[in-house]
């Protein structure tokens, strides 16, 4: 089966500038642009956990395991440069699940100009898990870490939040081209993709700048997802923005005036709203209308 | 369980001195050496096919993992750089079967100063998969690949075969310091790691070349496993180890001169044997005593 499989995946792979060998050795081979840092992230995806593999189309999935791992190169303003795809198939039907799950990946690694560089596939008496991990390099400009916020920064978040569930989490936009646009032309102080949650994921960014953060609630853009999601859950549109996760969307942190520059010029195809500040006092908060602070719980999901 | 676990682990991943960045933000970052590629492999390895949990240490099984990574950037020539690590871990015992893991794989990270980088660590329903993915340097001389063996090469191969599931395969040695010994001293044609058996390994090396091989069945060097095994299979210990696989040696293809004078010269901690030659005719040989050439099947482990 692996045979048969790699013998139709080499016909479907696109030559890569980078590529000097792809599969079919026993790794593969990359060019190295000098004097770029090499940005290194491993997501892996599992049925009934992530997905539910005989309630969605495959290639969805396919497009998810990979749009994950591209998410977390957009959070660290990488470009994208090489994929590697390990696939633990269930024993049935193993065949058509390989080749529909990379014909949800191969569009995506298209867009991107990510070269698929190489993988494992194999099959057992267990459930479907899909491991990718991707290569990036980092820009002139290098990488954009959690850790540079500073106390008086703005925070900004791209898109709408809440109610990926509604299946927004399986057609993950990665912020790719965003995080490399706002990188190329603003001084950003520190990013994140949101992957767990907004609170959660806020929450680690300022504590991995050695600050606090405080939320505006009222300026958190919530998708329409969230509000359809509230219906049924009878919890509220916000709540579910804040803590529902798998958004993939960008938090930055920038000076306060570039954020007001930011907004101002919206120079992204998604929207970019800012939504709160750093401060000094360390955890997460949201402000009441006195001004005070009070603790915002940090709702999210808990791996 | 994951926060937990990434704590306990941050504790006991060493500094790198390409590792800029390792666990805790969205992905990792290595300062890379100019003018060398990336040299990029995985392999995932799972419950009831590569390794049973219920009946071995789980510390071998996280060598194992690591090892067969590092074998093939062995097979590449290639010095190790970084590793990322993926688990899947059944729900029940997960913490505990992590760290057991991790402490198989952290001395041999050590041994072969790979940068544990990153990883990704779920829990579900279903049986232990391990994926890892193994970052690699090309030295000076470039990479050696699959490529490159020439008619009258001489086939080469390090170490004993045959027999590893008697408990070699979860105690692999993989090649690498090895392959870069060779590499550096000698101008090496051709190389491959043996993973699926000495048999099926040589013609996909002769194969990748555009040549076929002819195996001095006389000269295969037999591991004192594949004898112990054959006493109960009742197969002769040749035949296991031409197709047993798992051995994780190297395969090298030199010219005849040069593998005179490395079996000569014996520079590497293990044997070094001539086992063959690089012929015209496509595909698998062995010689019959009046000298003509006769079929030898391509034993060895189909996936």
């Amino acid at each position: 089966m692996e045979r048969e499989f790699i013998l139709w995946l080499s016909e479907r792979l696109p030559p890569h500038p980078h590529l000097r060998l792809g599969i079919g050795d026993d790794a593969a081979l990359l060019r190295w642009t000098t004097g770029r840092d090499v940005v290194v992230t491993t997501d892996t995806i599992t049925d009934q956990v992530d997905f539910r593999l005989h309630e969605v189309d495959p290639r969805r999935i396919g497009h998810k395991a990979l749009a994950v791992n591209l998410s977390d190169l957009a959070a660290m303003a990488a470009e994208p440069a090489a994929a590697v795809v390990s696939l633990v198939l269930p024993r049935e039907g193993a065949l058509k699940l390989a080749t529909e799950l990379y014909l949800g990946m191969l569009p995506l690694a298209e867009t991107y100009a990510i070269a698929i560089a190489g993988g494992d596939t194999n099959t057992w008496d267990g459930p479907l898990a899909i491991s990718v991990t991707a290569l990036g390099r980092t820009t002139e400009r290098g990488p954009l870490t959690r850790s540079g916020a500073q106390v008086g920064d703005a925070l900004l978040v791209t898109g709408g939040l809440g109610g990926s569930i509604l299946g927004r989490h399986l057609s993950v936009e990665p912020r790719v081209r965003e995080a490399l646009q706002l990188h190329a032309a603003y001084t950003l102080h520190a990013g994140m993709d949101i992957s767990d949650g907004l609170a959660l994921d806020a929450s680690r960014l300022a504590a991995a700048s050695g600050c606090g953060v405080v939320i505006d609630l009222e300026a958190v853009p919530i998708s329409a997802d969230a509000g359809r999601l509230a219906a049924i859950t009878g919890r509220t549109p916000l709540d579910h923005a804040l803590g529902d996760g798998e958004d993939f969307e960008l938090l930055i942190a920038v000076d306060r005036q570039v954020a007001e520059q930011i907004v101002r010029e919206q120079p992204l195809a998604v929207p970019v709203t800012r939504i709160g500040e750093f401060v000094k006092q360390a955890g997460l908060w949201r402000r009441e209308r006195d001004g005070t602070l009070a603790p915002l719980p940090a709702t999210g999901y808990q791996h």
